[in-house]
């Protein structure tokens, strides 16, 4: 393998968030199944954007969190994904760059505004998203650079992007332009819903394609269909070099070959909304990966990482990572 | 008086707030003057959103944060202000639809972008802002609705009006037409350096037509030059029926005719952002004016709004009002 510009290069849906405090009451009266991510269109999006409360608007989209976080523990991260030239298409691509991200996928001729999730979070800091995929659809194998991808250590795919018809042929052009290059593809099943949405193609591609599999604890088993985590634990070995397995305050499990370490959460004052959280896990493991720290080192700085992000609204990060991984590993 | 179909009705610069934790090194060395609004023109606008940090985007604007605020506490608010229909139009429109205010300020011709401010809040939770008006100069006195301005108790001005040019009219047209219906005036004077580039048209203002004035201790030593809060009280008296000075940390002091009421601050565990204090304050303060409080219960609401605005990121309310207020003053 030869040396690398990047670290990790995240291919995933160019989002900003709208963020919004909700009562239960809400997502009952919209039939909205809280915890999962529901694909939506332009119509229900503005029927819904005009029914929530007060929002804050953030950069957001699973895999550009992952590259912005990161970043922001220091890693060299770039980003390809499709936003139209418009003021949310600025607000993300300025709040990418501003964190260090490489991100140049070009804007010209897209003519669907600009991708949006409307999240809801509730009092026990769950989340709820309804997306409207926007310019994402257009994300195609075009926008796939292959020097980029060849340069970049790990090639980090978010599940998400096999819901848009055209991303998944830019998936599977990444992907073997990363095996060919000799580079690591990993990717994050994203939600037990595109799981099952997506099953068949999730496992071949797991078994031919993937080195590094995120998956939490609802989306594995909803891989291989069954009803406990062990059981889960023990199908995915041997399909993947490496599965990071994440169950919230339970902490996470490492599937190596016949190894699994057993790592526990950061201990988090209070959990204010947990959107992000898996997306930055994946930065810290991935982070501590590139940077050849041994698996359970890795963990840890994913749960460092998540720690982080669930602590206040919104999926980047708020502190600067690399000094608060410093301070609590120095510990 | 006849009866009111609206508590407030506001005046003012129609914002999206683009928020980032900056350190003081930024402010140095971008030449920003802390804890100040400054108005930039687009260039300017563009050059800093590509130099600031990661952010987020959030309703703001001085009058409208107020009604925001006004709403959350129980009272029926109406916001008059100008945007564009873009992307940004349209998150200020449903942030303050979404909280109950009636807004209806038509925005077919604005050809200049909805305004934005760079809000750049450091450690110490001070906040400096740099305003881009973008679509606000357009507000004119055709904007205001003689029916909407007699049908609201109390007329709400923003200082920071004065400055794109034609707002002025819009402003003068305002305060006439509630005067005429036997309705309140109020102003609030926004900045000391707003009040340094219009001091002797607001000086006039303030004894012509202003009842109910609302300033921190450095806009009403710069109203009257003077170097003493003590000497600014001094000057105020007899000015307008009421002033409501306040003094951060120290709470605020209430002065009307002989009177002179001190009210301390609400106790803050965090001071994360100061941003929107005084626009809260003056929410808490003008619905218990409206509900026909006495002044220091007036100010005791001002000091509970504002306690709850500088706890967090953003100026507009995230908890339930009502509920606060009435559980503080429960105690």
């Amino acid at each position: 393998m030869t040396n690398s510009d990047f670290d990790v290069v995240g291919i995933g849906n160019a989002i900003v968030d709208v963020l919004a405090q909700t009562k239960d009451a809400f997502l009952e009266d919209n039939s909205l199944s809280k915890g999962t991510m529901t694909i939506i269109n332009a119509e229900t999006a503005e029927s819904l954007y005009a029914k929530m409360g007060p929002a804050i608007e953030v950069s957001g989209g699973s895999a550009a969190n992952t590259i912005a976080s990161l970043s922001s523990l220091g890693g060299k991260g770039a980003f390809i994904g499709k936003v139209r030239d418009d003021q949310l298409g600025d607000v993300f691509t300025r709040d990418i760059h501003a964190i260090g991200v490489h991100f140049n996928t070009h804007s010209e001729g897209v003519e669907t505004p600009t991708a949006r999730s409307f999240i809801f979070v509730t009092p026990d800091a769950e989340r709820t998203m309804q997306t409207f995929l926007g310019a994402c659809v257009e994300l195609g194998p075009e926008d796939i650079d292959p020097e980029l991808i060849s340069k970049s250590s790990v090639t980090y795919l978010e599940g998400y992007l096999w819901d848009p018809p055209k991303a998944k042929e830019a998936f599977l052009k990444a992907a073997q332009t990363a095996y060919g290059a000799g580079r690591k593809v990993s990717l994050s099943l994203s939600d037990p819903f595109c799981v099952s949405r997506h099953r068949d193609e999730f496992l071949d591609l797991i078994t031919n394609h993937v080195n590094i599999l995120f998956a939490n604890e609802e989306e594995i088993k909803s891989l291989y269909q069954v009803e406990s985590f062990d059981e889960a634990l023990k199908q995915v070995r041997g399909h993947c070099d490496v599965a990071a397995l994440t169950r919230g305050v339970n902490g996470s499990a490492i599937v190596a070959g016949n190894d699994v370490h057993l790592v526990d959460a950061e201990k988090v004052d209070r959990v204010v909304d947990t959107t992000g959280a898996g997306d930055a896990y994946a930065a810290g493991f991935l982070y501590g990966f590139t940077k050849g720290n041994d698996l359970h080192a890795c963990a840890r700085l994913g749960s460092i990482a998540a720690a982080e992000i669930i602590s206040h609204y919104g999926a980047r990060p708020e502190t600067d990572l690399a000094e608060l991984a410093a301070n609590t590993l120095g510990q």
